[in-house]
Parts: structure tokens; sequence; C-alpha cells
């Protein structure tokens, strides 16, 4: 608990699960103590390959990501897994559930699961988890699956981070092409159609090939679609080597640099935009004040805009002395 | 064109719709020029009653939307539509599908429609979505649908928006209890089933019904379940009445007040946390400046927290003559 951040970097590069956990807590709670010890994991970062795996709920995800972690496992591959749920109250038992149903996992000193809660980040989940791979990354877990449940914007933000992205969809969910509404179809490079064994597989197959082919993608990748059972693992080894073969065509192409390069600028912003309100908030905004400002916003004695406007002009007032800089 | 803030405000009061789309794409682009209108706009809103409608893709949300709103058109009452969807190249043909859909509506003065896109806004679509509100509000909108694509962080975020939430969930998307892993089971005032005609239809209403009677809920107010057929209308004027009930027993009970304060605090930190970024980003960064910190982050030349805190520190000083304030 007090080791210095040297020391906790050093655990963390010894992949010390303890050391890992309460970095990440660190991280989600956007502890301070967590800046010095990321600084330190830096250097030695960037070689974790980080896959999404995204998808409806009920399309099997879980099942999938757990499947897919043995088959690296089985190559002596060091595993990371991070399940990005929805924190509702109604979800305990089933996200419970899923992390029962991976309990061939558990006792795997080669396997970290964590799941990360999108409550209360007010848009700092993306950065939070960023910061999650970076530190699997350094204790030398360099296979990555992110899980995330749902559909939307989360999911943008996770290919973002991913060097490659994997879309389940399901036969049966109804009216098929209303997945396309989605949003993550030009976003991923490969497509498993999960819970084959039902009705309707082949042809969800053919309708996202055949989607595939007329539409204009921001790469000549054309992605695999792949069918699984992810219960009984058919087509878990094949979507393994689709991962792989997209990761050679990637690496052969630049595409991960510039990837890369695209998800820095990214997270650099997003970085700042969480950096700027935590130190405009933490230090110039207590809750009476924000409740001061509510009541006269409600009355229509004030309006928003221009309350935001005072606001931003007391921070960099009060923040004018940190800078250090006297004037002659 | 020409518009001065206070023209174009007056032109909103008069319900112009070209007038209320110019504003509401100014407020989608972060465009300056939105700030002195919203700021007229402020002291006429207030008065529309939003509701938020959600559920995962092929929940039938838009057919249900457009049936809604004509519940509430043949009691005279104006009936605003924000559709946020996720903008995908793949998604255009179902989306104007849904607008087509939509077309007993669209001859209709009494009916706006916007779809907005969840991409570009680097997080800011809650924010635009409460001043696209705030627009329609103003311009005499006084009962505003939101309907959200997806399943996820977004929902939340409506729901936050929301005067009343409104779940849909539909029989036979597989394994229906991994719907409650959405996350918006506990945000939801209304449940309804649509699609009540397919088998499984009352099980899944059972299932829901069992589910709010053992959960705790953040107001005593038991949603509705109320079972649908959006295609035939069937079920949407008990829809309406369910909705005019939840707001008497907000109205009663002081709710609706309450969830406004959540609201505004929310949107206040929201709105602080945008303008921060727009006048740390706009002003001190341009896109060479980002791709030379970048480059230094890929070769591990430099870590990107302290990039960060160099970027805010050069955020503040700049800020500096601008409080115009001298010193003794």
């Amino acid at each position: 608990m007090t080791d210095s951040p040297s020391e906790w970097a050093e655990k963390i590069f010894a992949t010390d699960h303890r050391a890992i956990t309460r970095a990440i807590t660190a991280v989600e709670n956007n502890d301070a103590v967590a800046v010095p010890l990321l600084k330190r994991l830096f250097a030695r970062t960037g070689r974790a390959f980080v896959v999404g795996i995204t998808g409806a709920p009920g399309a099997g995800k879980s099942t999938l990501v757990e499947k897919l972690a043995l088959e690296y496992r089985q190559q002596g591959i060091r595993v990371g897994i991070i399940a990005v749920d929805p924190s509702s109250p109604f979800s305990g038992g089933a996200i419970l559930g899923d992390r029962i149903r991976m309990q061939s996992l558990v006792t795997d000193e080669g396997v970290y699961i964590r799941s990360m809660a999108t409550r209360g980040h007010l848009g700092g989940l993306a950065a939070a988890t960023q910061d999650a791979v970076s530190i699997l990354d350094a204790a030398g877990y360099h296979f990555v699956l992110i899980e995330t449940v749902g559909v939307g914007q989360d999911e943008v933000e996770v290919a973002r981070l991913a060097d490659a992205t994997v879309l389940l969809l399901v036969p049966g969910m109804g009216d098929e092409i209303q997945v396309f509404k989605a949003g993550v179809m030009e976003i991923a490079d490969l497509f498993v159609v999960n819970k084959a064994d039902r009705p309707g597989a082949e042809q969800l197959g053919q309708q996202v090939r055949a989607l595939l082919a007329g539409a204009a993608r921001r790469e000549e990748w054309v992605p695999s679609v792949i069918t699984t059972v992810a219960t009984t693992g058919e087509g878990v080894a094949a979507l393994r080597e689709g991962i792989e073969q997209f990761r050679t065509y990637g690496e052969q192409r630049n595409l991960k640099h510039r990837r890369r390069k695209e998800q820095w600028r990214a997270r650099l912003l997003e970085l700042l935009r969480q950096r700027l309100f935590q130190k405009a908030v933490a230090g110039h905004l207590d809750d009476g004040s924000i409740d001061r400002h509510v009541e006269a916003i409600m009355q229509r004695s004030r309006d928003p805009y221009s309350v935001i406007e005072e606001l931003i002009g007391e921070f960099v007032r009060a923040s004018r002395p940190q800078a250090g800089e006297g004037r002659p």
C-alpha cells in the first residue's frame, strides 16, 4: 500500500496480480497516485496486441472471449481480459454469471480478468480503459481482449483503442438488417456469426458478405466473416487464425502504426479533456456552488452559457499563481 | 443567414422550421454562433415534457415513435422528435428507411423531426442533444421524443435528459435475461413489450414485472409494463396514457423538479468540460503540434501524462491576459 511509484512499477513488471489490480482501480477512480506510476510504466508499453470484441447483449461475447483466451493460452501467450460493463444494479447477477463461466481461466496465472464499470466516469471510460491496457501491456500481457456490452458510442471508442475489432452477430435477433444500424459495421475488422447452429446463420453470413462487398472502408482489408458456436468451441481456432491474418496484414501495410497514431491523437485529446475538467472542478467548484448555479438556472434568473463562461474565467484566474512566473 | 441572434430567436419562437434546423446544426457543429442564440432562447424553455425511447436495434423504436407522435398530434400538441443515430455509412439506408416510414408525419407542420449523429462529438452528444431540446422547447414543441439506437452509455445519458424514459423490449431476441445486462433497466419509467403478437411476449412481460417487483429503484414509482404492436398501432394509446400517468405522478411528487435539478447539474458539468476543452484546443493546439506530440509518444521519448501537464500549463498561461485584471 505504501509502495513508491517505482516499487509499484517493478511489481507490475513482475506481473504481480495484486499490484495490477490496485493500479487499474486507481486509474478507474481517477486517483492522482496513478499518474506517476503510469509515467514509469510507459516506456515498457507498446508491445501488446489489443482485440476489441463487441456485439449486442446476448450475442455470446463472454463465452467467445473465454474460448479465444484458452486458444492463446495454448500458445503460451499471456492474455489480459477487460470487460466493459454498464454497471447496473440489475446486471449484477448476469455479470457475475459471466465471470463464473470464465472459471476455466481464473486459476491460470497467465490470464488477468478485469471488469470496468461505465458508470461514474463522466465520459472518461475510454481514457481509463486505455490506461488499463497500458498497465496490462507493461505487465507482459501481450494479447489483450476488450469485451464491450452493448452497441453504441462506447464501441466506437473501444475500436479506437483496439488493433483489431471483432463484431459478433447472431441469427434470429429479429430483423437482422437492423443490426447494421448499430454504427459498428464499418469499424469491424472481423465478423463472427456466433450461435451458428441456429437457423438463419448462413443467410446472415451471406448478408454481411454482400454488404461488405458493396461498402467503402477505411482500409483495403476486406473483413473475414467467421462462423462459430462459442459454447462448443467450434470455429474459435478459425477466429484466432483470422485475427493472426489480420495482424500480419496490418504489420505488412504499416496499418498498426497508422491506427496507433490515430489512437494516440484521440487519446491525447481525451486525456486533455479529462485532466482540464478534473483540475477545474476539483479545485474550484464545490457541491454548494454548483447547487447555487443550478437553482439560478432553474429559476431562469441566469442562463447556463453565461454561468459556464464565468466559471472558466474563474478557473483561469485561480490557476495563475501555479504557473510560477513572475512579472517584471 | 445574416440574422442577428435576436432575429434568429424570434423566428424560432414563431416555429420557423428553417430557423430551427439552422440552430440545431449550429449546436451539432459546436458552432460559436449558437451560444448567443441559446442565451436568448433560454428564458422561454422549461415547458416541454421530454420522453426518451430506447431499446436494442430491431426493437421497433422508430415505428413506435411515429405512432406515439400521431397520438399526441390528435390532442393538438406539437411534437418534436430527435433521433440519435450512430452515423454509419452502412446505416444510411436503414435510417432513411425509418424517416420514410415516418412519412405520415413529415407534411404536418406541428411535427419537427431531426436526426442527430453520434460521431464526431468527442463525447459532446449529450450536450448537443440538450441544446436541441431547448431549441424545440423554445419553438413551442411541448412534447419532445428522443429516440436512441443501441444500448449503452448513450442511453444512460439520454435518460438524464428525459422527464420519462421508455424502454422497448421484444420477445424472441435470444436469451431475454441478457437484456437486463444493458444497464438501462433501472433508468426506465415505462417498459414496452413491443411486437407483442410474437410468441413469448407474455412471458417476457412477466419476467420484467418479476424483476421490477424485486428491484430497488431511485423512486417509489413502479414502472408500468405495456404491450404494443407498433406496426398496427395496438397498445399505443395505452402507452400515451401510461406516459401521462407518470407525468401526473411526477408533478404531484415534485419528481420532475428533482430530476431536472439532477439534469442541470450533469449538464452544467458537461458544458464546462466541453467548453474548457474547446477553448484549450481551439486556441492553443494546432494539428501540427498535436502530431509532434504524438510522434514523441509513439517513439516513447515522452510519456502522454507529462505532455498533458505541459499543455494544460500552456493553456493557463496563454489565458492569463483574458482575465483583464491588472496587478498592483
